[in-house]
């Protein structure tokens, strides 16, 4: 069995589910130490963050990643227990096999390998790994990423190691992710009696032609580096629950996964146009939990995509789909981005599995990826 | 202080909220007793139920009511303790005041002064009350109406006690109601994960446009004995909570308050046709709260305006508007039905009340709709 796997076994078996580290950040710290790497332990709340770096010059790879991992559902729908890491026909069992703990070894192990042979390599790597991924992510990455910030330390490149591929490791990278904005609609209207309905205001009504109007609008076409902008209702609630009551208020939350042909500040004020002109009376608090990002080209970017060649012998292929990631709180700082990570298809489900070909395989990619940005 | 204040009085401090009698019944038949009325106690389920009757012949009137109450809500935000009946500058304060114990003792008292005057009056007087028309009605004033006719013992003309009075007591009465159909709609979508549209149907886009139409239709104009039809939807709810999640169903609540331009078979095809138009994926459970009825004219209707007049000196005003109320179960039996009480003004309010003034005049009132209906 090969140390990317045994790793991946023994952060498995640490059921840290958010915002638990469970102490894999001590355990990672611990392992790279011999290999030159200094540790940061920064906690912020409830949340662990561990910033490793091996080197003092430019530029600074990192890679990045969480130790938490989503609740497991009911054990009983489990084939393995799931933080049991339990490995059948070469597919390992696991709450975090995929999402993401097997990422965080292999990238452990191509660190090792690739200092062994190259120590005295250009620029610096680092780690950036936080027990906040999943949750609200207010004390993870973000903060970390300040507090480089503040300092005046930079990532020139980060490497995510979320599950990007489909088929195949290494198929799909993502160069980018859209950007997600949330509003929560408060449409007021007017209690009443449902026997005198012009004594009060029915929101539901109220808001109807509105909704509609918003189901159907096309924001943008997208372009070819992102799908068109989504605009999706999550949840709308209002009644009092008896069925006699015109209730007081609907409830809208709705969320926009968008692309770079709008900015967040435009998608407000269309959504508000359109409220204003049905002349509703509300309430709308916006947050934006992500603005879109994208890494089109330059020396990451060419790297992940040869060493996945040289690796596999396949082409990857690039998207900017799917939800969000930590990826959002890094290239702001002017940061190339790249996710890549083993497949996707079991991530917070039931027997979340990853395939220990593609860890090993992972590994490598990882090593001929720093070699090509690191050693001249 | 009259005997229909002290009576009132006497029934208020029971607290008799929905399905509780409180002993307000045996109250009831015991005092009418000595007026010879016989007294036949049905009890269905936890729902306790009155018929008295003084006199085998026909026609009979019967005064139909209730004892229960809806609930107080917060003590506190009430100006006297709610089962208190306090008397403050001629307002009698108390949960059932209006709605509709007042009415209830004025009945008593009517037909004890009017049985005086007339011990052999003609026809029949009865009373039909039930401790449950706030709640689900289902082993109220229905079953009497069931067990009556089963034996063949029929109502010719039905005066209920509910508070239709607006500015000053007898201004108006209800010849009728509107009827009354809820629906229950849930529209299928398919969940999935916000940042993936395409892989998800989200219900509340398959539904808003349909819900526009439907909020939008006139579906009639009314006529002279009722207003329009009215479309109200009381509850809508959509979402897992989670802001990342398109929902799998959206459950709507609805009800029609309809007039007798349409049947409730016509308005279900209208909104059957609707749905499929916008090839929604739905299950729709109807349920008829209750079939609009009126008493366009007759005898009862009649003596009630003549009472009213002589009484107050003003003519009172028919109206169909307002909720259902019980006579929902005797029309159909091909009673006359009229509703005439105290001011609705305060009605399920806190603090509601009633002028003792007025449950004076109210007792005159139904004294002398008595002289007009059993005496020749």
């Amino acid at each position: 069995m090969s140390e990317t796997i045994q790793l991946t076994q023994e952060l498995i078996r640490r059921d840290s589910v958010t915002p638990e580290d469970k102490g894999c950040q001590i355990m990672i710290a611990d392992r790279l130490a011999p290999s030159g790497f200094h540790a940061e332990h920064m906690c912020f709340d409830d949340v662990d963050n561990l910033w490793l770096r091996r080197g003092n010059k430019g530029p600074v790879i990192a890679f990045a990643g969480h130790t938490d991992v989503v609740p497991t559902g009911p054990l009983e729908n489990w084939s393995h227990p799931p933080f049991s890491a339990n490995i059948i026909d070469g597919m390992m069992y696991g709450r975090g096999t995929a999402d993401m703990k097997g990422s965080i070894a292999a990238f452990i192990t191509a660190c090792e390998r690739f200092v062994e042979k190259h120590p005295d390599h250009e620029g610096s790597i680092a780690f950036l790994i936080t027990s906040d991924e999943e949750g609200p992510a207010i004390n993870g990455t973000v903060k970390v990423v300040e507090t480089l910030q503040s300092r005046g330390e930079h990532i020139d490149w980060c490497l995510v190691g979320e599950p990007s591929s489909t088929e195949k490791v290494g198929d799909i990278v993502k160069n980018g992710r859209r950007g997600s904005l949330n509003g929560r609609l408060s449409v007021k209207g007017k209690q009443g009696h449902i026997a005198y309905p012009h004594l009060a205001k029915n929101p539901i009504h109220l808001l109807s032609p509105a909704l509609t109007e918003l189901c159907e609008i096309e924001w943008d076409q997208g372009n070819e580096d992102f799908p068109p902008t989504s605009f999706q209702v999550s949840n709308l609630n209002s009644g009092t629950g008896a069925t006699n009551v015109i209730p007081g208020t609907a409830e809208v939350v709705f969320n926009f996964r968008y692309s770079t042909e709008v900015t967040h500040d435009e998608l407000k004020q269309r959504v508000h146009a359109i409220l204003d002109k049905h002349e509703l009376n509300y309430e709308l608090n916006w947050e934006l939990s992500g603005q879109p990002f994208r890494t089109a080209s330059g020396q990451l970017l060419e790297a992940v995509q040869r060493a996945i060649f040289d690796v596999t012998g396949y082409q990857t292929t690039l998207s900017t789909s799917g939800g969000t990631s930590d990826g959002r709180f890094i290239a702001p700082t002017g940061t190339q981005v790249i996710e890549l990570g083993p497949l996707n298809a079991t991530i917070h489900q039931i027997d979340e599995c990853v395939s220990t070909a593609d860890l090993d395989t992972l590994s490598e990619i990882y090593e001929t990826l720093l070699t090509y940005l690191l050693v001249s």
